[in-house]
């Protein structure tokens, strides 16, 4: 498969994270001569918060996570590729908890401190003796550094892994923010899953993790989409293991940093949508609300005419117009503005009389497009990104079985 | 352009509606050597009843359609192709005054009493000048039987012209419904919009005719898709000029008749949807409601994953319990049931053990398929229709200008 063209040319250096240990094996679930299967193993007391799917068809491990969340610490996170576990019913749940007690077992743990992620094939069996038995091998090999391997046993068909890292400090001490996720390559042969795992050293109380959490999921990966469908696995984990001993203080800055980390994990998974030729940026402003913003933002990016006209770098804006109009948000027509690329093509609900469309020729040929939209009723702003729809996308989609 | 492969090979004799008459003309809008101005004349007295787009940035003509229905009686009807006169601010809306005068004029009738429709390019000045001269040249050509000429000259890039027509009795008169349309080919170069106009000569109170318009209109037009984005100009009006002299009564086979009408009216928007290979009947069944199973179908139906795979002839059944998750309403993950082509694929929130998928292939590589879902969680049900996401829909809307 061609590597998407944002594909970075180097990856970033993650450091340790005190309290975590990674290893890597491959299980053969699905893909041949590649790794498949990544055991994380935390500290004791580490706190774990979590964000899912809020599909109502959520698969096997999504429920399994949502259940130990409750009991607000982690010892092990068990992720494997090729196989979603999901739409498997009560044999898919026994898989987990199978697969928990092996980890549990290893660590020396409760079950309920063992975290799992499946990504792959909806509705076939996970087959959870191979992974067992991988997972059960792998304990020696535990290691600090083992985050790219970590990054690409995750995989399914993104064409490269995607890792972030950030420092940040509380009461004046350093903490490490490691974030590693899997994206939009197709998960053969169903759909497009996002999974992400962050790790971080700071000692934070799980109630203030979990909100902090939530809150950079929301301005992130709540506002990304690539196609507008919904795993049945997405899956964002957050462990903090405590082993940076700071004191409990203030966390704006570490605040910073996850929503840092966040933030460029989500924009990888876009970058490497199914298909993406280009990366574009719709900023929303003059909502009634912030969320509000992100509906429109949202309506625009999932249109499938406005995707089609930016993969043809064509500046149709009379198609955002179309998107803003059916977003079913506060919008008024007559003070409507568009800028493409800083260019101003419309305001006050018509075209902009100034406008010539050979002013954003080259950037709509450009690699990164810029949208923005003001609908005039109220303060409310967002940023989505999204990617075009290309005949890529219908390739990696329709070809994989026949 | 290439016809949809679901062109009919003949087009159904529309006979006359007792009171309406028609002319086309060419007006030289946007198209060349081609008709595309509609003028209908009403007799005096005649009803009319609409539904339009929910977008909130509606075209100008759409604003002046909504604002004449509360007189609740029409005179004339005008119609253009090749441009929308949407998002053109107080331009628009002076445009859309000219057109009705126009034609107010030449009828002898109130501004009030005429309805426009204009379907093509966003945020162009509409040409009304081209427009009312063409207008003012056809009322010595209107004449009863020009309802395909009709049909053609308000289609855009539809591949064939639409109509339908059937009869019903009231009171034990027989009364006349004869419907047009154009659809789902992109509105160069902004999007697809709806236009469908429909004539009887019942004698039916306006109130009663507005709501059996919008109930046939509940469960016909707003159970298609093509691709999920709403048009700015969408437009249905039904007018019924009472030239049958049927006496007051039931109207339960008229009911009929118009549902029958519109029904072969949408689903040809859907068979001539921009690059449509497959059309594809879904059926939910066991929501809560039946507005939940419409949401249900259409979050299938718009499901970029699931129309890629559909294109595919792909039974990618795992893409349809995603799409399931992610409407929003209840379903019960461990009861849901889905068919393809009549044959079980999944049953109890699993896969059927008895399903191979050698028993779907012949089904799926078929121009028409049907999917069934049941979600296990109440009575309600509800059938909707749409086609698949092929390479010609990218084609047709990415390479208009470019």
């Amino acid at each position: 498969m061609a590597v998407s063209p944002f594909a970075p040319t180097s990856f970033p250096h993650l450091p340790p994270v005190a309290g975590v240990r990674l290893a890597v094996g491959q299980a053969g679930i699905r893909y041949k001569d590649r790794t498949d299967v990544l055991l994380a193993e935390f500290a004791e007391g580490t706190h774990v918060a979590g964000v899912f799917t809020r599909s109502l068809t959520a698969s096997a491990p999504v429920l399994a996570c949502r259940d130990s969340l409750k009991g607000g610490t982690a010892r092990a996170l068990a992720v494997n590729s090729g196989n979603a576990n999901a739409f498997t019913g009560s044999v898919g749940v026994a898989s987990v908890e199978r697969v928990m007690e092996t980890c549990a077992g290893l660590i020396g743990c409760d079950a309920s401190e063992v975290f799992t992620a499946s990504t792959g094939v909806i509705g076939e069996r996970l087959p959870d003796d191979k992974i067992t038995i991988a997972l059960s091998g792998l304990k020696k090999n535990l290691a600090e550094d083992a985050w790219e391997q970590a990054a690409r046993a995750i995989m399914t068909t993104d064409t490269y892994p995607k890792m972030a890292t950030r420092t940040a400090k509380i009461g004046g001490v350093s903490v490490v923010v490691n974030g590693i996720a899997k994206g939009s390559g197709m998960i053969a042969p169903d759909m497009a899953t996002m999974l992400a795992f962050v790790f971080t050293d700071a000692a934070i109380p799980q109630a203030e993790l979990q909100a902090l959490l939530s809150e950079a999921n929301d301005a992130t990966f709540n506002c990304v989409t690539v196609d507008g469908d919904t795993s049945t696995s997405d899956t964002l984990l957050l462990f903090a293991t405590g082993r940076a001993n700071n004191p409990a203080g203030d966390t704006a800055d570490f605040r910073r940093a996850l929503h840092e980390v966040l933030h460029e994990l989500a924009l990888h998974v876009v970058k490497d949508g199914e298909g993406a030729e280009k990366f574009v940026t719709i900023t929303v402003t003059g909502a009634e609300s912030g969320s509000a913003a992100r509906r429109i933002g949202m309506s625009i990016a999932n249109s499938p005419l406005v995707k089609t006209a930016l993969a043809a770098s064509d500046a149709n804006w009379g198609r955002i117009v179309m998107a803003v109009g059916k977003a079913g948000e506060k919008a008024d027509r007559d003070k409507l503005m568009i800028r493409i690329g800083g260019v101003s093509v419309a305001k006050n609900g018509e075209p902009d009389p100034a406008y010539r469309e050979s002013q954003v020729a080259d950037h709509m040929r450009g690699r990164e497009i810029a949208i923005e939209v003001d609908v005039g009723v109220g303060q409310g702003r967002a940023t989505v990104w999204t990617c075009d729809l290309t005949h890529r996308y219908i390739d990696i989609n329709g070809s994989y079985r026949t």
